[in-house]
């Protein structure tokens, strides 16, 4: 007789599997097209089993920003969590972030960016759990630019949550353009424009380097292009 | 016996109401969502009445965007031709598209910032016609900052199109989180982000007083909150 904890441990990993394959998949087609039904469809599993799993598609829309909230903080805020406090942190949470949107960690690009365009009009759980994911993520930065500032790095004075909000925009902004268009300039020009404020804040040159020197790469494949 | 013009022109008349009604609904749900028969419920309209006006949902789709685009430019492009050219027409752009996003001239907020997140990784006409419109924007607005550069208004030397890539990541941003929120926070956000850069880009501080003077008005409904 089997024993219950393996069937378990297989339901995790059948779990796992279907959100990692849901949360790709939103990011190019949208949160809100993610049925019981597609994801069945994509990940070649019975709309039985995805059912069993996770009971109605709002349950499998949060499960899903869950999951995809964990690959992003793996990929940028984790890693940065290892520089010192200060700017040495903003800049590589900046960094990070290109890289991840560059990369493609998500196929589609920012998955928060493309599903709280989805969400924005539709209240509910969903919208909620997004809403919250971008709060903590730019409260992070703010906090982070505000350490800067105590330490002497950035000019006294200097309000981390505007800067946190132009940050995020110029980011969003370069993921937007970059996805839209397949074309890997929109990064050099969020670079440009956070570096310019950076220093225009009193940020040294060199602390910048990680951000002004990242490599120029080429542009990822397009994805449906 | 009826005069075909008449019949013509109701048919005219009909489209105009569709697709007016197609453009808020689609700045809601998505434009990706706009079917034949969820505009033919909406508009209150036979499905087969819709059918017969645009044929299929990828005509319906680009008669839509073609709409928002004029609803676009008579509001923020049009109005800002008024004013001479150079910064006064720069700070004009800004200023009405803050009212256009902030007034909600779609209920869902700016109709781009939805349509493009929604068709960012559809290849297709819809993507190509948002492309377009959304590059047209920002290259009127880089020409319009270079302008400025040119007649001295701003420092020798000032890239247009970097800062046009700037100042449409702040006013998306803005646009977006004040959709998400309910909010009217974001657009001060955008504004100071705006006026910083241009005084840093060498803008006398009184040519930004129609932005810098943007009364904060209560924020709109929040869209279905």
């Amino acid at each position: 007789m089997e024993n219950p904890d393996g069937r378990r441990r297989r339901g995790d990993a059948s779990r796992t599997v279907v959100l990692t394959r849901a949360a790709d998949l939103a990011s190019v087609e949208g949160l809100d097209q993610l049925s019981l039904g597609r994801i069945a469809e994509a990940a070649a599993v019975s709309k039985s089993g995805i059912a069993t799993l996770f009971g109605n598609k709002e349950r499998l829309q949060l499960a899903t920003v869950a999951t995809a909230r964990e690959r992003f903080l793996a990929t940028v805020v984790e890693p940065a969590r290892t520089h010192a406090r200060g700017l040495d942190r903003v800049v590589a949470l900046l960094a990070n972030w290109i890289a991840y949107s560059r990369d493609r960690v998500f196929p589609g690009g920012c998955f928060f960016a493309g599903a709280s365009t989805d969400f924005d009009s539709k209240p509910g759980p969903v919208r909620d759990a997004l809403s919250r994911a971008l709060d903590d993520w730019h409260d992070y930065l703010a906090h982070s630019l505000k350490q800067a500032a105590e330490r002497g790095e950035l000019a006294a004075g200097t309000d981390g949550a505007q800067l946190a909000f132009e940050f995020t925009a110029l980011l969003d902004a370069a993921n937007g353009r970059s996805v839209m268009t397949g074309s890997d300039a929109p990064y050099d020009r969020a670079i440009a424009g956070l570096v310019f404020r950076l220093r225009a804040s009193g940020a040294p040159v060199d602390a910048l380097a990680a951000l002004d020197a990242a490599p120029a790469r080429p542009a990822p494949p397009h994805p449906s292009g």
